[in-house]
C-alpha cells in the first residue's frame, strides 16, 4: 500500500481536493462549484451547507475511483478564502450564510473600532490595519445587527474550520486563519483577551488556535460514511488558500514572490518575521513564524475580462472562427501598440481597490484619451494599468525592508507573456512561470504530511516539486 | 426678371453657395470640397487656390442651371471660416498656404505677447483673450519663421477676403472678421496703431477694414468670365461663417442663443454691445455694432464618432442591415440608461479644449467605471460630458450679465432627440429646432440684400424666414 495525502482548497468559487501521492505527484483531483450571493450591493455571502457538499462530491469522487488496495490516505489538509465569518449554533448548524471575505459590509463597525480601540492599538496587537476586509468587523456588525443569531451562536468558524468541523467534529482555527481575524494577539498567539474585554465578546465563541500542521482530529465515522474515506484518518488544522499556493510557488525564504492574477491579483512575499505595515496585509503562513505580507488587488483580469464583454464581440467572433483564447487575440492586438498605450493611462479601481490604497469608493478610469486612441491601445493600457497596481503593491513591500529581485507569476494571468513582459519591465525584474499546477492544494498536502511526519521539511520538498517554464524578462 | 441674391460661404471643409429668391426661398445650391493640410502636430493650412477653384466650380454651376432671362443677381454675400492668415504678393497671388483657425502652431508668439504686450492690454485693445486661435499670433509666427515670405508680402488676407479678391480685385476684411484678427482695435474700428508699432507690423499689410454690408466692388470682367456671373454685380464685405449662420438662426437680439454641434459644438449668443470677456470669444456680427459672444468647444460630435468608430462594429452591422443611421442606433441605446449614466462622467476633451479652458493638452477621460459600466453607459456618458461642456460655456456667458431663457440647436447634432433632451435639462431652458437649414449662406445673402438696398431691416427677413420644427423641453 501506497501512502498518500489529500489537499483541499474551499476557494471563492469551488472547492478542488486533489490527492497526492507523496512524491508530489497527483493522484486524482476534482473540483465542484458553489455560488456567491450578494444580497445588497457589497455584501457577499455564501452557504456553508454548499461547502460541505461540494466536498463531499469531490472527495466522494475521489474515493470511488481511488485504487483502494493500493493506496491509503494518510492525512487531509484543508486550506480556505479568507477570512469569514460563520456562527453555528450548539449542535454545529450554521445560523446564516457566511460571510465571506469580500463582503464589506462592516464599514461602519470599522469606524466604531477607530473611534473605541483605535488604529494604533489594533495595529499594535492583531498586525493589520482596520478594514471589512477583515474577520472581527464582520462580527460586529452581526452582533449589532442580528443578536437574537448572536445569542444562539456557540462557535464562529473560518471555512475550512467548518469542513474540518464536519470531517472530525472538532472546532478549530489554524493559526494563519486567526492572524486575519483582527481579534487575535499576534504577539500572544492568542485571542486579545483586550479586545474581547473591550468589546465585550466572549471569548468561548472563538475556537480553539492551532498551529497549521497540528492534527486537530480524525474522520469520523459518519463522515467517513458520507465521503467514502476511511474512519480515523487525521486531519491537520490547514491554512489560507494564498498561503497554501504561496508554499506550492516555492514562496517560503524572506523576499521570495509570487504575484496570482486571475479576476484578480494577490501578491505574496514571504518574510521569516511578522512585519506590522500600513497598506499590505500580513498573515502566519502555516509553519513556524513564517509570516506572509501580501497585497491584494481588486480588480485586474476582471477589467480585461469587462473590455472583452462590452467591446470584445468581434474578437469573439474571430476566436471561434479560428478556434482561438480570445485574450491570446486581444493580447495579439495589444502587442502592436507602443508601451506606454499612446499616453493612455487606465485606473484599475471598477471595483473599488483594496492594497494599498484601501478606497471602497475608488473607481476606474480612462485618462488620456484622443481622437486617435485605438481598441489596442486601450487593451494595452488595461494591462499596463493593472501592472502598475501590481508595481505600486510591490513598492509597499520595499517599505518594509524585503528585498524581492524575482517574481513567480501562476494564474490564468500568466499565459499572457505580454502582460508578464509589461510587469517584468515596470518592476525591473525577472518574471518565473512555473509548470501549470493545482495551486493551494499542494500545499495543503505538504503541511498536511508535515503533520503526519511524513515530511520533516516542507522547504525540501518544495524545491525539489519547483518546475519553471518559462522566464521573462 | 426677378432679383435674387447669391450667399456663399467658404466653410472648414467645403464651400457652400446658395442662390435665393428676395422671399428667402433656395433657388439653387452647390457645395464643393477642399482638404485640410496637417504638416506638423497642431498645424493646420489650407490652399487658398482650392477655396477660389471650389467657388468656381460651385457658382458655374448655378449660373449653368440659372434661367437667365428669368433671374437676375442682384448682390453677392460671401462668408468664411475665421480667422486665417493668407499673405498674397503684389500681383495678388498667395504666397503660401493659409494658416487656418484650427492651426496651433503659433503658442510661443502668444507668449511672446503676453510678455511683450501682455494679457490686459490686448484685453482692453482687442477685446479678447491672447491666444493661437486668433490671426495676429500666427501673423507673428510668420514673420518669425518665413522672413523672406513676409519680404514680398503685399497683403493679408481672409478666406472670403480672398474670394472678394478673386471676384472683385479689391483687397479687403470686414468688420467681423477683423474682430477676430487680434490686431484690430474694437474701440476705434481700425487697426491697431500701438501694436503695429510696438510689435513692428505694417499697416500698409493689413487690408481695409468695411463693415459687412458695404459693397468693397463689382465683379470683374475676368472673375465674369470664368464663372459666368454677370460682369459688375455688388459684392459685400461679408462676414465670419457663425456670424451669418447665427442671422439664419435668428440670433440677433440680446440674449437670443444658437448652439451647433457637428464634429465640435459653437455656442453663439448675440449681444447688442460688445463685452470682453475672461474665457469666450467676442466679434462683431455683421451689422451696427452688434456683437455676438462665441464659446467654442474642440471635440463633441467627434467623441460619439470616435466612439462609433472604435467600438461600433455591431452596430454598424445592424445599421446596414436595417438600413438606419448609426447614430439613431446609438441613441437608441443611450436612451435605455438613466439619466448620470450610472455614475460614469465623460470629459471630452479628446483634442485638447478651447473654451471656456483653453487647454491644449487637456485630454478625455472617462471616470467611475466599474465592472458593471456598460456600452449603453459610455454612449450616455458622451452624450452627457460633451453637454456639460455646453453648460460650463453657458455659465460663462451668464457671468457677463446675458440672460438666456432658450436655446436654438443646427447642425447634426440636432437630429439627436436624446441629446437635445439631455441638454435642455441640463440647461434649464427649452431648445429650439428650426427647419433643415443651408447655413450661413442665407445670412449672406441677407446680409448683401441689405448692402444693396434690397432689404431694409435684417430682423424683419430673418423673423418671417424662421421656421421651428420641434421644441425640446
Amino acid at each position: 500500500m501506497s501512502k498518500c495525502i489529500l489537499g483541499i482548497d474551499i476557494g471563492t468559487t469551488n472547492v478542488k481536493s486533489v490527492l497526492f501521492a507523496l512524491d508530489g505527484s497527483i493522484l486524482i483531483q476534482e473540483s465542484a462549484e458553489y455560488p456567491t450571493f450578494f444580497p445588497e450591493a457589497g455584501w457577499a455571502e455564501q452557504d456553508a451547507e454548499q461547502w460541505w457538499e461540494a466536498t463531499v462530491e469531490t472527495i466522494s469522487r475521489i474515493t470511488t475511483n481511488l485504487q483502494i488496495n493500493k493506496y491509503e490516505i494518510a492525512a487531509i489538509g484543508v486550506s480556505s478564502q479568507a477570512p469569514t465569518v460563520l456562527p453555528l449554533d450548539i449542535k454545529g448548524n450554521p445560523l446564516r450564510n457566511a460571510l465571506i471575505w469580500m463582503d464589506r459590509r462592516s464599514e461602519k463597525e470599522c469606524d466604531f473600532l477607530r473611534q473605541k480601540i483605535g488604529e494604533v492599538k489594533i495595529k499594535e496587537i492583531t498586525g493589520n490595519r482596520i478594514d471589512p476586509y477583515f474577520a472581527f468587523p464582520k462580527l460586529l456588525w452581526f452582533r449589532e445587527n442580528e443578536p437574537h443569531l448572536l445569542n444562539r451562536t456557540h462557535k464562529i468558524l473560518q471555512c475550512n474550520g467548518y469542513v474540518n468541523y464536519k470531517l472530525t467534529g472538532c472546532f478549530s482555527i489554524d493559526k494563519a486563519h486567526a492572524s486575519l481575524s483582527q481579534i487575535y494577539d499576534k504577539n500572544k498567539n492568542r485571542w486579545s483577551q483586550e479586545l474581547c474585554q473591550q468589546l465585550d465578546i466572549s471569548p468561548k465563541i472563538l475556537p480553539k488556535i492551532y498551529e497549521c500542521t497540528d492534527i486537530i482530529g480524525t474522520v469520523t465515522k459518519k463522515a467517513a460514511a458520507i465521503t467514502g474515506l476511511s474512519q480515523g484518518i487525521p486531519v491537520i488544522a490547514g491554512t489560507v488558500d494564498g498561503s497554501a499556493a504561496a508554499i506550492e510557488a516555492g514562496v517560503i525564504n524572506s523576499g521570495e514572490a509570487v504575484e496570482m492574477t486571475g479576476t484578480s491579483t494577490v501578491l505574496l512575499i514571504a518574510s521569516d518575521k511578522w512585519k506590522n505595515n500600513e497598506n499590505l496585509i500580513a498573515m502566519y503562513q502555516g509553519f513556524g513564524n513564517h509570516c506572509l505580507i501580501f497585497g491584494a488587488m481588486s480588480s485586474t483580469g476582471a477589467c480585461l475580462k469587462w473590455f472583452k464583454d462590452q467591446f470584445g464581440n468581434t474578437e469573439k467572433k474571430v476566436a471561434q472562427k479560428l478556434n482561438l483564447n480570445i485574450f491570446e487575440l486581444m493580447d495579439l492586438e495589444a502587442s502592436k501598440v507602443e508601451a506606454g498605450a499612446g499616453n493612455l493611462l487606465f485606473l484599475p479601481y471598477m471595483m473599488g481597490e483594496r492594497s494599498p490604497i484601501w478606497d471602497s469608493h475608488a473607481r476606474g478610469m480612462f485618462i488620456g484619451l484622443t481622437l486617435n486612441t485605438s481598441r489596442k491601445q486601450m487593451i494595452r493600457a488595461i494591462l499596463e494599468g493593472t501592472s502598475f497596481a501590481l508595481y505600486h503593491n510591490l513598492k509597499e513591500v520595499t517599505k518594509l525592508g524585503l528585498k524581492v529581485n524575482k517574481l513567480k507569476a501562476v494564474g490564468g494571468g500568466s499565459n499572457s507573456d505580454l502582460w508578464l513582459k509589461i510587469k517584468a519591465s515596470m518592476l525591473n525584474m525577472p518574471i518565473l512561470v512555473p509548470e501549470t499546477s493545482t495551486g493551494a492544494p499542494f500545499g495543503d498536502a505538504l503541511l498536511a504530511g508535515v503533520g503526519v511526519k511524513l515530511y520533516n521539511n516542507v522547504r525540501d520538498i518544495v524545491r525539489k516539486s519547483i518546475k519553471i517554464k518559462k522566464v521573462i524578462m
